[in-house]
């Protein structure tokens, strides 16, 4: 499983599934803040029973600082692979008060899709709501929750 | 994976699996806001790869149209049989911080199975309390997640 | 699936599977406040269609009154091989913002596997701030959400 939730403030791009979205609001991080890959990441490192995105990423590591998220989700999958698995079904809910995901969203799961070099079949994307309440329903922050369930090849 | 928040408000109905729970504050929704089924639903749909609850029961239909939320369940696991896929397991967690849920537990759970068709054996619920702090400790909102497995029959 | 919180108050200690984590804030509580041990529980009981972690080991019972939650974990997993199941996987992702839990996260992982009785290679930890929103961003909460895999032995 994994779980991320980023801040949004003004003056930053919206990227979510290595899809820029329109909105005046963005992800303040020092990468390019992708909720949604930075999630599945960790839902797939989770599987595998390997360290966090955190650690097998490490921000002071040259190799990979200002890499965008991308290259984080070919790295897992390549993990994925060396491991013997295949990905069985994931499963991604994001959760945000604005903008309506609805336009973006068969965009973003087609990238993800290709990212992971998986069949969309087995790739779901949701976008939910927060009903304006807490920091998610106010527009100040984006969560993602991914449950991925892994194949042995 | 499911995910689904409703905000609780003075005046409406507390709908919960189908159950009417006794209680001063219910879900402010077009539907009859039922947190657990809506979660259950988008659960069966993510798991199958299909569009989420919104996209396949649009509001705009006149179909669906102030359907109660065990119209979706049954259709969801009409595409679920459809498909060739029977539950394995499924599990949900739902966050409230009032009113205590334990007496209507086994009434939910009950009616649960029943819409689903599944063996209460293979069916899950727990209720958790936000220890009163965010919208949900503060009984301004409902959660729930729901994870769920499915079987190829 | 299990999820559970704790409120974070000064003057009371901060234990985290198992193990005590040196911070000026802990988990108010009856029990320890284990937000680790508690979540593992419920997904434990969950996969297995028990009743939760409230019911199975009720306060009033004088049997678990003001047992660690070491216990809980150690009657779950004889639960769990009585019904015939092993662990496949299992991932937990906590949510805090403070202390780091980077220096602690082996220590806590071990003695998860060694009270699981499990093989470090299917249990997976990890950590994500909140990134200083709502009450867990705040240091006034803690989270954990597990996802738990069994497999017929
Ligand atoms: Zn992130
Ligand atoms: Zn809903
Ligand atoms: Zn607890």
């Amino acid at each position: 499983m994994g779980f991320d939730l980023h801040r949004l403030e003004p003056g930053y791009p919206l990227i979510i599934g290595g899809i820029n979205i329109p909105h005046e609001r963005g992800c303040e991080a020092h990468s390019d803040g992708d909720v949604l890959l930075h999630c599945v990441v960790d839902a797939l490192l989770g599987a595998l029973g390997l360290p966090d995105i955190g650690q097998i990423f490490p921000d002071s590591d040259p190799k990979w600082k200002g890499a965008p998220s991308s290259v984080f989700i070919k790295e897992a999958v390549r993990l994925m692979h060396e491991a013997g698995y295949d990905i069985g079904n994931l499963d991604a809910t994001l959760i945000l008060q604005r903008p309506k995901l609805s336009p973006h969203k068969e965009v973003i799961r087609d990238n993800l899709c290709q990212l992971l070099g998986a069949d969309p079949s087995v790739i779901n994307l949701k976008a939910k709501t927060h009903e304006k309440v807490d920091s998610l329903g106010e527009n100040r922050s984006i969560a993602a929750h991914t449950v991925v369930l892994l194949m042995k090849k």
